[in-house]
C-alpha cells in the first residue's frame, strides 16, 4: 500500500510548530507493515492544499493520503472546506457528524451547540471519524480512487485517530511486523567504520535487511531494517560486527538512558547526580525511563558554586585555584552527591554551555565529567561542538551519560 | 522569491530521525524577508529525488528549492548522483571542490584523500559551496530556471550552510524584517477566546498582520505575523485584546521560562527548584535561558521518598498519611529547598507520569505543585492529559513554571 503524508499548517512552514506527526507517522507504519512514500507541507490555503492532493495523486498515485491539520473551529482551519469544494459537494448537517461531536464534548464535561463551530457539517459523501481525544471528528473520504483521512494535526489527536482508523476500518491491511536491529557505536567517525574498520559491514548487513547509518549526539547508529527477527543473532555474530565491537556501545534497540538504567538493575547498583551546566537534564533523561525509581534515588543541581560547596563538599581551595568547569571540582561533586544520597555511583557535570562564559582555554563546549564509585573514580574534561546553548547542553548529557555507562561496564558484581 | 524546501533521508520517512531543518528553515527565512512555501520530504533513491525536483518545478515553480540530506560518503547518500543524472552531466574531479575539501578536513586535523569518499567530484555546471562545519562541499546548481542549493541534512551543516548561502550569495534579496507578536494565554479553550471572550479578536487583529492561533503546552498562543513594528503597541490597546488580559500571561515574543527568569531578575528574586516527578526537566528549563545563573541557584531531584525527607525534610508521617503526591508534601518540599538553599521562592514538583503508579483517585496526568516564598505559599492539584511519559512530563513542567509565574506576578517588590 502506497501511502502519503500531507501536513497543512502556515505554523509548519513558519517555524512556528515543530512537526512531530511525520516523525510519528514514519514510527507507527514500520509497526503494521507500511512504509510511508513521501510526505509534503503546504499552508492553510484551500488552493494550497487541493493543489498538494491533485498533484500527489497524479505523481505518487498513492493509495491513501493522510491529512493533518486543520480541522479546529478558527478561521484558518480549511481542511473540510477544500474537500468540500475538491469533491464539488455542500457542506451539509450530517446526523452522524452531530452525534459524533455531542459525544466528545460530553467526554469533556460539555455541551456542544451549533453556535459554538461548524463540526456538525461535512461533504456529502464523507463519513465522519470518531475523534477519542479531541473535539473535532475527523473526516475519511474517497477521491480519484485515493483513500483519504483528514485527522487533527495535535500530535495526541493524529495518533490516536491514525492508530484506530489502521486497527480498525484498515485492520486487513496490517501485516506481520519485521524487526530492526541498532549497532550503536561511540567516538568513531563514519568514514571509518566503513573504510578501515570494516569495510564489508555495509554488505553483510545488506545481506539481512536494510541498512543506514545515522549520526547521533552518542556516535554513529548503524541500523538494519526490514529483518527477518530470525537473523538478529546471526548479524550480531558476523565478522564486520566483530570487528566493531571495541567501539560498540550496544547492539540493540535501547535508548542510551534506558540501557544504563537496565545495566544498574542488572549489577544492583543505585545511582544520583551531581549536575552544573546540564541543569538537570542528566537527571531528567534518567528518570524518562519508566520503572527508573528503583536504582535512580535523586540528584542535585549545584547551579551556583556556593551550593557546590555547601551540598557537595567542593573544597572553595579547588574550585579558585582550577574553576569550576575542571576534572578536580567534578570528582568532588560526584563523590559529594554519592555520600550524601548513600548510593553505589554517581555521575556529575560542570561546563560551559554558551554562549557567554567562555575563554581560550575552556571555550564554549567545554565539559568535565565525573564519576564516583566505592572502589574507584573517573573524571574528564571534553571538547565538544559548540552548537548553541540547547543542543550543547543535549551534547554535554549524552558525554555524561557515555561516560557513566563506560565505568559501569567495567564493574564486576 | 518562491522557496521550497526538498527534505531527502529513509531516515525521516521511517521516523528513525525527526527532522529539525524544515522548523529551522521556516524561522530562518522569516529573518531575511521570505517565507518557505512548500516542503516535500521523499526517500534516499535517485528516481524519488529527480521526480520530486520535477514535480517541485512544474507545480509551483519556485524560484528556489533547498535540498537537505543526501551528502555524505555512503551509499545511501545519492544527491549528488541525482543531480548529474538531472543535468545530464558525469561525475568529474572539480579542483575548487578538492582544495574546499582538503580545507574542510584540515579544518578538523585531518587529512583528506580520494580514497576517503568522492568529494571531489561534482557535475560540471555545478559549483561547490564551503561547509563551514563539516565536511562534505554543498552544491549550488541551475536546472530549469531554478537554483537548487544541496545541503547537508546534519542540522548544524544545514543551517550554517543556508544562512552563509543567504548573507553571501543572496544577500540582495534579504528583505527588511517584518516583525510578529504573540498574545499568551492559559487556562482558557480556544472556542472559548474566540467565541465568547472576545468575538471580535480575530478580526481586530487582522487589520494588523496575518494571525494565527496555536495550542501550546501552556495553553493558547494568538500569533500575529507580518506587522510594522510602530504597531504593536496599538495592538496591545486593542479593545479585543484587553478583554482577554485576565487570560493573558505576556504580550511578546519570550519563552515561558525566559519570562520568568526575566521576572525573578526584575524584582530581584532568587530561585530554587525541588522536583520528583518532572525529575529536574523544570530546572533543565530555567537554566536553558542564557545568565539564568543570575537567579537561578540550584534545585535537588528528591526522586525518592528518602531524599525528600532527608534532604527537604518532609514529614514521613505526611508522606504516609497524604501520599507523595499531594498538596502537603510538596508544600513542604518547596520549603525545604527554599531554607537549605536560602534563596527567595521555590517551586516543586510531585506527580505521577506513568505508565505505571496512577490509582483511581490519583490517575497518571496527576501533578502536585508547591510554591514557597518568605510570606506565602502556594500548593495545588492538577489532572493533566496522560500523554505518555516523557510529554506528560513536559505538561507536569509548564503547569509548575506557570504556577511559579502566577505567584511572582503577585509579589511586590
Amino acid at each position: 500500500m502506497k501511502i502519503s503524508l500531507l501536513a497543512i499548517g502556515d505554523e509548519l512552514l513558519k517555524g512556528e510548530t515543530q512537526d512531530l506527526n511525520l516523525y510519528w507517522l514514519g514510527k507507527f507504519l514500520r509497526t503494521v507493515g507500511h512504509q510511508l512514500k513521501t510526505s509534503v507541507f503546504c499552508g492553510d490555503s484551500i488552493e494550497q492544499i487541493n493543489n498538494s492532493i491533485d498533484n500527489l495523486i497524479t505523481n505518487q498515485s498513492p493509495d491513501l493520503i493522510i491529512i493533518s491539520g486543520g480541522l479546529g473551529p478558527t478561521i484558518d482551519d480549511v481542511t473540510k472546506k477544500s474537500l468540500s469544494k475538491l469533491l464539488g459537494e455542500t457542506l451539509e448537517e450530517s446526523e452522524k457528524a452531530k452525534s459524533m461531536v455531542e459525544e466528545h464534548y460530553q467526554r469533556f464535561g460539555k455541551k456542544w451547540s451549533p453556535e459554538l463551530n461548524f463540526y456538525h457539517l461535512i461533504p456529502k459523501s464523507v463519513t465522519p471519524i470518531n475523534n477519542p481525544t479531541g473535539l473535532a471528528p475527523g473526516l475519511f473520504s474517497t477521491y480519484k480512487n485515493t483513500s483519504i483521512i483528514c485527522a487533527p494535526g495535535v500530535p495526541k489527536e493524529f495518533k490516536t485517530m491514525v492508530k484506530e482508523f489502521f486497527h480498525g476500518h484498515y485492520r486487513e491491511k496490517i501485516n506481520p511486523q519485521t524487526d530492526r536491529l541498532y549497532i550503536k557505536t561511540r567516538g568513531v567517525p563514519e568514514e571509518k567504520i566503513f573504510n578501515e574498520i570494516a569495510p564489508k559491514l555495509w554488505g553483510e548487513l545488506s545481506n539481512f535487511g536494510r541498512v543506514s547509518s545515522y549520526p547521533r549526539l552518542t556516535g554513529i547508529d548503524i541500523l538494519i531494517d526490514q529483518i527477518d527477527s530470525d537473523n538478529i543473532e546471526k548479524i550480531k555474530d558476523l565478522p564486520s560486527v566483530k570487528l566493531l565491537t571495541p567501539y560498540t556501545w550496544q547492539v540493540g534497540n535501547q535508548s542510551l538512558e534506558e540501557f544504563i538504567i537496565n545495566k544498574l538493575k542488572e549489577k544492583g547498583l543505585t545511582v544520583a547526580t551531581a549536575e552544573s551546566c546540564t541543569g538537570g537534564l542528566v537527571a531528567s533523561g534518567l528518570t524518562d525511563v519508566s520503572g527508573s525509581s528503583e536504582v535512580f534515588i535523586g540528584g542535585i543541581v549545584s547551579y551556583s558554586n556556593d551550593i557546590k560547596m555547601d551540598e557537595l563538599e567542593v573544597s572553595p581551595i579547588d574550585i579558585e585555584k582550577y574553576g569550576a568547569v575542571s576534572e578536580e571540582v567534578v570528582k568532588q561533586m560526584a563523590k559529594g552527591v554519592r555520600e550524601k544520597y548513600d548510593v553505589d555511583i554517581s555521575v556529575s557535570t560542570s561546563g560551559i554551555a554558551g554562549p557567554g562564559g567562555g575563554s581560550t582555554e575552556k571555550p564554549v563546549g567545554t565539559i568535565a565529567v565525573g564519576v564516583s564509585f566505592k572502589s574507584g573514580s573517573f573524571s574528564k574534561i571534553y571538547q565538544l561542538r559548540n552548537e548553541g546553548r540547547k543542543k550543547t547542553k543535549n551534547r554535554f548529557v549524552a558525554c555524561a551519560l557515555l561516560s557513566l555507562l563506560n565505568f559501569i561496564e567495567k564493574i564486576d558484581q
